[in-house]
């Protein structure tokens, strides 16, 4: 391509918001122009890179046996109710009216799309198992977009679904998937982990992030120092170790305590440490129930963990009105003599200490050696705390928090929407009607694009790798037209991809965008090479440049 | 592909609002499903066939020199109201609101889009012309959806946008997209008719729509016993042959006319030829402007061109009350007297008549002997009659009624956006900034693809042409499975697209799938054909079938 033909400049100038390098380079060097907020323009630069991506993952999903079709970007919003993702999916969903007065639901993901299309056939265990895949347009209604493409309202995306017969049909195709993603990622240049993670409103019971470190990524995670474990933070496990649980139990005590309320004012008027304290957090969750979560005091509350084991889609803090119409007190919470009704969730690091301290649910009154079942009986335990930097994983290795980008997701879905939607079964073997066992996986393409720049710069501009690169040759004609049109050509007629710099300008400008728009080789013709019938060829992750015989150039590319 | 691994099976079912041949063959074949009215599924051999005529069109617009770009989907509603268009478009217009109550169209054309990015770009003379596309879904609220994937409300556009200097760059322009458009249609085995059209809310001057005749067609058209005219019913051109304007103007006359309202009643009681009679028709536009149309009694009104001559977007017949309330009487309206206001708008055919005759806007009343501007003075004359099978071509050639259906259009744009849309200039080599003149070109893949159906099919279905069939081949297996794997992986490693019928079921079965699904070449693999070696080859255009040795089959099919 002539660069001359590309109305799409590169520009200096930058917005205040363009923190990210992604952002940053992909606007400067005219790969991508916002519309309005979290909603871009690919220029044509930008769709050559995305549609790269989404050819090397089209290729990748078929070698592994799944089917390209694709739904309609509207769904009706009458199918998103069947599985009640309208509440679970709650702001994020944009919603529109035809004139006829249905309400579709502009699609953030296609389970209720497939699973409807796939009922409309009489299946059976014949026809299983079978994997199918689109690309196509997400709209998620973001409250603030970020970071260029790493975080929009609209973009386009990898959505594919698995029917299988059973669970251990099911597991072939997710470690199938897992391996493509691997695959898929390693071929555009992103180092990923694989790590745990939460589903968040896509449902299920397990699912894994493919996630690439980075300062800027939006993922907290927790990797072992062996990194044998790696878990996002809201489903790292670690180990709560024993505290004094081989004390014996003393008597429950009550006892004035005129402090204030955070936990350190507890340690300081009962000179106890801050691990006996029990740290108590009172919820309310979108069917309007109470829920008091206890864990031991230096620890946090994970409320994605506690959601999870309450089956819960929304939690908000109780307010202070809320906490004494309970009869209890603001920062003097306590399990014991709990109003009927509240459901009590407590962490099991509390089964790692005994005679701890908290409050007495009445003003400036605290308790003393509180013991579980003793003095109180939680309704549900299990873990619902925060993994911090430095704590221990279970196989004892120390876990380091990192951040990350996340840049594909595959989930177990079981039976979490074909139990929902009605007739969503396949005839099996002995004739009875069973719900299809389910998997989903997903690769955003606008931020795996992102990502790769993430991953693939100097402070001049992107360093694209070549299986991804808008062109794999820039070259640039030093006033030099004639024999800078005649390799143009010749790099042309042998299929080499190259955006050929035929404007008008300084050798410094065009040094600049090439660097900045980052193809992998820079040709330059000029006088001084034309001497020796040569170009001058750099390689944009190297600093040094060779000159190379004009007819040798396209060997040597082709190579 | 192996065709057992294809959940979505063939089906002999069909519903009663499946009346085009290609809507009941893309369902019962399995290449798309609806979801809701007017919103499909591609199913898995859907979507291979539409990407190979998405595939065509980018080879072939890029050869043209256009670019690739894409917008986002969601249009900030400001940028039509900027250019007005969301009164013009009207109802169509789909509209969604985020959470932060910005409003956003959800795209139907582009125009504003693609301008509002290059605005963005301070372009100079030296950056023109060039020519922008995408492929993009679009999506067109219509009230009815019908004819399968011939009049959807969701599906895939090819979109282009030129941006020139001026009208005689454009004019190279769109010579070059007409061209490209024949050559896409070639391809894809479309005899199209080029055919002067109405820009309808596009905009513009002057249009082409690209039409494949067929009875099941929505867009009229008239074509000359030679072929050398061809028009849109909206804009098609005629001669309005001269009647009687040698007569001696006569002195104007009113008569009691006890009669009905119809043109007949008029004829019968004057006993005068319903040519010398002035239809009179009054309309109300979106402006609330009343319009008295006028015209020769033996033609018809055409709104498209009444709308064009007088800048309206939408007209409605005016009401008997409000027809009273201008002091006229329904069945009996004349230009003569007419309330001041109202505006008069005359078909030229009235120059080919004198001594008319017509109503006095009172009941019961006519004029004889009326006579234009001696009786009345038009506010505008021009072209609005609606032409007719059998009217005389400008050529003096008859024109011939058709129907089709339209699978292309190009548009000249001007500067209908570009002077609407502030900043929307470049500047000239003298300095001076002036508006783009545009132009804009698109396809709907969706339609292509029905009309490719509507084309190529027989009673057992359809008739793929090779370049855009789901596959070459279809290989059937006749209980000789492991003959027929070993042929199938010949084919794939031959890079020969083949669908594999290794299912379980009868030739019966088998062969009535193979012609509804349509693959342009059939393959049997039977004992009978063993016995020699061989399979059966079919082509599915053709009865004849031969027998051909398995050694010889891909070199064959290569051929």
């Amino acid at each position: 391509m002539r660069q001359s033909k590309l109305f799409t400049k590169t520009t200096k100038t930058i917005s205040s918001d363009m923190k990210a390098v992604s952002h940053k380079f992909l606007h400067q060097a005219g790969f991508i122009r916002e519309s309005v907020a979290g909603r871009y323009y690919f220029l044509p630069l930008g769709i050559i890179v995305r549609d790269k991506i989404q050819k090397i993952i089209e290729i990748e999903m078929n070698m592994a046996g799944a089917i390209k079709m694709i739904t309609p970007v509207l769904h009706p919003i009458e199918l998103w109710e069947e599985t009640n993702r309208t509440n679970s999916v709650g702001f994020e969903l944009m919603k529109v009216k035809d004139r006829n007065g249905s309400e579709f639901a502009l699609g953030g993901t296609a389970e209720e799309m497939v699973i409807d299309l796939v009922r409309k056939f009489n299946l059976s265990y014949k026809d299983l198992p079978f994997n199918i895949y689109q690309f196509s347009q997400k709209f998620r209604d973001e409250l603030r977009a970020r970071g260029g493409l790493l975080r929009v309202r609209e973009f386009m995306m990898k959505d594919a679904y698995s029917f299988h017969v059973d669970a251990e049909d099911f597991q072939n195709e997710y470690k199938k998937m897992q391996d493509t993603y691997k695959r898929i990622f390693d071929y555009v240049h992103l180092k990923t982990f694989m790590i745990e993670s939460d589903g968040g409103y896509i449902g299920g019971d397990y699912c894994h992030e493919f996630v690439m470190e980075s300062k800027i990524g939006e993922s907290r995670f927790f990797i072992s120092e062996d990194e044998s474990y790696v878990a996002q933070e809201d489903v790292a496990k670690f180990k709560k170790e024993n505290k004094n649980t081989n004390e014996e139990e003393k008597d429950i005590q009550e006892v004035k305590a005129k402090r204030g309320n955070t936990m350190e004012d507890g340690v300081k008027f009962h000179k106890l440490p801050l691990w006996q304290q029990i740290k108590d957090v009172m919820f309310v969750d979108e069917k309007e129930r109470i829920i008091l979560a206890i864990i031991r005091g230096d620890l946090d509350v994970n409320e994605c963990k506690l959601k999870k084991i309450i089956n819960s889609n929304k939690i908000r803090h109780a307010t202070d009105k809320e906490i004494r119409e309970l009869g209890s007190e603001p920062g003097f919470i306590s399990p014991i003599g709990m109003k009927k009704g509240v459901m009590i969730v407590a962490d099991d690091s509390l089964r790692t200490i005994k005679n701890a301290y908290g409050g007495a649910n009445k003003k400036d009154t605290d308790l003393l050696n509180i013991n579980i079942d003793r003095d109180y009986k939680p309704n549900i335990e299990g873990d619902i705390a925060m993994a911090s930097d430095g704590c221990i994983a279970e196989n004892g290795k120390k876990l380091i928090e990192k951040n990350g980008i996340e840049v594909g997701h595959v989930f177990q879905l079981g039976y979490h929407y074909s139990k929902k939607m009605k007739g969503a079964n396949f005839t099996d073997k002995d004739g009875k009607e069973k719900p299809f066992y389910m998997g989903c996986y997903g690769i955003g393409l606008d931020r795996t694009m992102a990502t790769i720049v993430e991953a693939h710069h100097d402070d001049k501009g992107i360093i694209w790798p070549e299986e991804v690169a808008p062109f794999k040759v820039h070259l640039i004609s030093l006033n030099k037209v004639e024999v800078a049109d005649k390799i143009y050509n010749d790099l042309v007629k042998n299929n080499i991809e190259v955006l050929y710099d035929d404007r008008e300008g300084s050798a410094g400008e065009k040094f600049a965008d090439a660097d900045l728009i980052g193809c992998p080789y820079r040709l330059v013709v000029s006088e001084k090479t034309l001497k020796e019938d040569s170009v001058e060829l750099k390689k944009r992750s190297e600093e040094k440049c060779e000159l190379v015989k004009i007819d040798q150039i396209v060997k040597l590319l082709n190579s």
